[in-house]
């Protein structure tokens, strides 16, 4: 007679997952939005429609936040790496002229600690208030095999919703159209795999997380763990104003200033950005003297700028004023391509 | 002066990311709905919705794989895990009602190989063809230092719509309601950790996965990869019938027959299930035979059935007819609970 063989003995602690829902609810509950019509626990989440919609369009998108959950778990705190994972995926949407609406996660691990879900579920959490949509449900795996027992990956899918006629596109762009760039907190969640290469290997810069950075202020880990800022608020207020100043946006993600710029852009149209006046973070002024070549920069990392507005000529200091705690720098504005790059980068 | 450093150093190839997306398109646009706005490389992805909706309710979840990828990694057979990705997020919006309108895929990885990330994508889109729903989006995230260079994860997020008064929820069912049971394909995408130690490990059945398996006619790998079902068909059927008698679903994903019957149950309901009639997948008894607990068995696996209807009990035949290529089988009942157990098993 075997031993009996049970699902625990495969790695898998169904307990340590139901007791992980439990302490994440109340975090889950402060996300409701009046729409909602669903708790935790269904087979799936629901949720209505705001409210004096002519004709609904969703906008979804999906992304994780790639390697900056290992400067995460190297330093043993994990109440804000779900700020990231927010804010990655609804700038997304934001720039569709998209309201975010409800999100939902995956937390793929290794081995399931419940304390360490409810940490980072609460950071999530937090992202979905800052940004006003509902955390309508998710996913908590455990994967023996796949992670290491204190690895984790996280990704979500965010959901919004706007109006047909008011959705910003490329074809709403113009020749004359100006730039305003809204500064990013710092790395946001692209590039880290470089980022942690150039700074943390011994052959390159060799810092460890806890040393201080003088530039920073602080430690390395802590400037690297800086939350991506979440530009809800900036975007509900530009939704609040007459007629449509905003003609396009660009979330300045992975790609970096090289390769975002574009994509809310036209075919015909071409942005010239000048960098020059634009405050780099410092942590990335440490990570360039390592030797990472400026064009590797400019298509990897944000650069200070966390997202680009272009913005109707003759309405940029209606919408500089709106949005003057946000920060808002002209950088340049859009031009006629011709035979030209999509973007030109004044350096 | 050091060698320049860049994010190909690092690990991360921007083009093979642009590669596999290119390799990806024909897939994805196979899946467009006429509601849908956009195409891939905007932000976000955007749909309308359906017509003739007079109260829309939006309908989410978000779910992985699990360790059942590991199967696939090990056959290195990836054309069909994305079958299962679908299924485990259609099949869960699919008991509230809801008609599944887009699919968002996570593809995370330690190294993206281009054809691989392809494939998969191509089971994705088979599994959305399968359910009727959009492929509006996704993410394919080379994360090294995550994943083993050949290992991957997946998670998706399916959004789906309902009439507000045609949500099918728990305070529908009613005593003397048929439970009839569709049968699953297999295991379907739950409880692999355990399946695997059960029947791979040298310390239980030390199988191999290239082995024949006489009660399945095919291979361990085989059994273990058959895709799980997408039950959007026989959904449809239903939802074509006058009125609603079907007034619960549960779909058997992970916590078995034990965990899922219930929640499509109000507190004061319970149900009967006679399991002796129905098939259990020939892989699964090989895992029984390994000393697996009866108890465990059941609360972990789906033990043959993949979905259970609670149908109103004067239409049940008429909703035999019309699932009757479906393979529906008359299981149980639902009965007072009183102070007795949610889910009673007749094994």
């Amino acid at each position: 007679m075997k031993a009996p063989l049970t699902y625990r003995d495969a790695g898998v602690d169904i307990d340590a997952g139901n007791e992980a829902v439990r302490r994440m609810k109340a975090c889950v509950a402060s996300t409701k939005r009046p729409e909602q019509l669903s708790d935790l626990g269904g087979f799936a989440g629901m949720i209505g429609l705001p409210k004096g919609l002519v004709e609904p369009v969703l906008v979804g998108c999906t992304d994780g936040t790639g390697t900056k959950v290992l400067i995460a778990i190297a330093m043993d705190r994990h109440d804000t790496i779900g700020i990231d994972l927010v804010a990655m995926n609804v700038n997304d949407l934001l720039v569709t002229g998209a309201e975010p609406l409800f999100l939902l996660d995956y937390i793929a691990c290794g081995r399931l600690v419940p304390e360490r879900i409810a940490i980072i579920v609460s950071g999530i959490a937090e992202g979905c208030r800052e940004a006003g949509c509902a955390l309508l449900g998710g996913e908590t795996a455990e994967l023996p095999g796949m992670y290491a027992d204190d690895h984790y990956d996280l990704a979500a899918t965010a959901v919004g919703v706007v109006d047909r006629q008011r959705i910003v596109s490329p074809e709403h762009v113009r020749v004359g159209d100006v730039a305003l760039a809204l500064p990013s907190s710092g790395l946001h969640s692209n590039g880290y795999s470089l980022a942690r290469k150039a700074l943390l290997d011994p052959a390159h810069a060799g810092l460890r997380l806890e040393e201080i950075l003088p530039s920073c202020g602080r430690t390395v880990g802590e400037a690297l763990l800086e939350p991506t800022r979440i530009y809800a608020k900036a975007f509900a207020l530009l939704g609040g104003l007459e007629g449509t100043p905003l003609h396009g946006a660009a979330h300045i993600t992975g790609g970096g200033l090289l390769e975002n710029p574009p994509r809310a852009l036209p075919e015909a149209l071409a942005v010239a950005l000048d960098l020059r006046e634009v405050p780099m973070p410092p942590i990335l002024q440490t990570i360039a003297d390592q030797g990472v070549p400026s064009d590797e920069l400019v298509r990897t990392f944000n650069c200070g700028i966390g997202m680009i507005l272009y913005v109707d000529h003759e309405r940029v200091e209606e919408v500089e004023r709106i949005l003057a705690s946000h920060g808002p720098m002209r950088v340049g504005c859009v031009t006629e391509r011709g035979n030209g790059p999509r973007v030109r980068l004044i350096r």
